[in-house]
């Protein structure tokens, strides 16, 4: 039986530094990441896809135009395709990302803050 | 600000009965449904799509042709296209599952377990 169970602990002790997204399962052609966030980050959108946060343990904040979203444990939203988002941690927060395979973390903007060394854990 | 967060816990408290699947998101085409569940389901696939299970809260497992999967809170698994799985909870176990719009809970097995009230909470 080569179905595996996901736990969200164990793979977040398996996690040794902030800011490495982490692959932990796919469904279809969309990716379950994990992040340890404590930081924050820059504004951008994902002109193609609409994008979840899901936080596991913790409390993020995610800036719109329009507002700001606070997020605590057991807690999700969707980003809706091409709206603009900055999200933001004070303190350390576990997050889960869904979105499909191919989506880079800095959406439209780019630059240092971009993420490609997603591997499976 | 249109863009609202998910708490499930305050979602669950608005579900008053078992076994009816309510919709508290979606990601493009992907619902994300939760439901209260306290029963043995029936074997069934789903031949054309993987599909999400989430535990929120309490144990459930999912028997497979070659084993068991057991789930507790703040575990997932994907269930592949295709694969036979008969899920059960022993006690009332809150469950988040995700799977395009239009999934069906009986797969391809159809029957009187077949939820077709699917709402928005």
């Amino acid at each position: 039986m080569s179905i595996a169970v996901v736990n969200f602990s164990e793979k977040f002790s398996r996690i040794g530094e902030l800011h490495a997204y982490k692959l932990v399962a796919q469904m279809n052609d969309y990716h379950f990441k994990l992040v340890r966030m404590k930081r924050e980050f820059i504004w951008h959108s994902h002109p193609e896809t609409d994008e979840v946060f899901m936080v596991i343990d913790g409390r993020m904040w995610i800036e719109l135009r329009d507002g700001t979203l606070s997020l605590g444990t057991g807690e999700m939203v969707v980003i809706p395709r091409g709206v603009e988002h900055r999200p933001y941690c004070r303190e350390e927060c576990r997050i889960l990302l869904i979105e499909p395979a191919g989506t880079l973390n800095t959406g439209n903007a780019g630059g240092d803050l971009t993420d490609t060394g997603l591997e499976w854990i």
